[in-house]
């Protein structure tokens, strides 16, 4: 087994997609019962079936359809969450063509239901990981008419968090989660 | 357009599933504000996709994937809630065998990080419902080695929730999750 260098751990999981790397963390929270989050599946209209004698139903022709909702949501500590994992190959900005109008509606409903929500942002070409509040992003989208359609880089890492990549969970994001519910 | 009877609004809408009169009632939630309550996508296994020229992509063989949750999430006045809706043809009794373990593991998971979980119970021969906290269905389910394979309607009624069905929302099960949230 060759050596693991240090570079390995920080940087992350280089052949892991965002998705893969919040279900790693996730699965590790979940078996050390530290929170509930999971990605919900991709929803698909289903036109037809087949039942082939001794064997599993198999979909013959199906759609991908539009999520009404985000990706991930959860409980932990008693609070209810909802995420979105977004990565962009951008180097100073976060587009908000990222987003579609019915996630920031289903961000900003839960939000007012008392729910925690943010977006994990994954820089892919720096490997660098943020969290940021909803409240954030929401001024960003509701401001794009004035001309603006990307958030800085520098300006969710002011009103975010940075997150280190970590061994166990992978991205630990629950402790700048903490960081939302104290504020 | 025929006069409506009062039978209709007592018991609901005899053609519609369990499954949609809780997608409408859910609906009507989101709409007025009151809560933030989805049902998440069947997963599926996706095994093969076409993507035909100026039409959308097709997916050509796929399969049902066991879900590792609940059917149903969301906030609801700062709560985490989790739950699934059964129905049932039994006369007297709901089976355990509705169940599988992973959704029971699931449930009592999220009750130990604060969330608030339960059953919505349908006995459709005589079209009635109950809201059944999670805790008596844990109670039952943990101790099916010893014999009883279902919980007895008279049990469900004790120490869960009749609900009537109602116009908006169709099954106002949240009235009984408040009584839940208060005990």
């Amino acid at each position: 087994m060759p050596h693991r260098e240090h570079s390995d751990i920080i940087f992350g999981n280089r052949g892991m997609s965002l998705e893969e790397e919040i279900n790693q963390s996730n699965a590790y929270y979940l078996q050390k019962e530290i929170a509930v989050i999971h990605k919900k599946p991709v929803p698909i209209q289903i036109v037809q079936v087949s039942y082939p004698k001794r064997s599993a139903a198999v979909i013959k022709e199906a759609y991908f359809k539009q999520s009404s909702t985000t990706d991930y949501n959860g409980v932990y500590k008693g609070y209810y969450l909802d995420f979105e994992a977004k990565e962009t190959k951008n180097k100073k900005s976060f587009p908000l063509s990222n987003f579609h109008e019915h996630q920031i509606k289903h961000m900003k409903a839960c939000t007012r239901q008392g729910g925690i929500c943010f977006t994990i942002i994954k820089f892919s070409v720096t490997q660098q990981l943020f969290l940021l509040p909803a409240a954030t992003l929401f001024n960003y989208w509701d401001n794009q008419a004035k001309g603006r359609k990307s958030i800085e880089k520098k300006v969710i890492a002011s009103f975010g968090y940075a997150i280190n990549y970590h061994v166990q969970p992978l991205i630990p994001y629950l402790t700048y989660v903490d960081k939302l519910i104290n504020k």
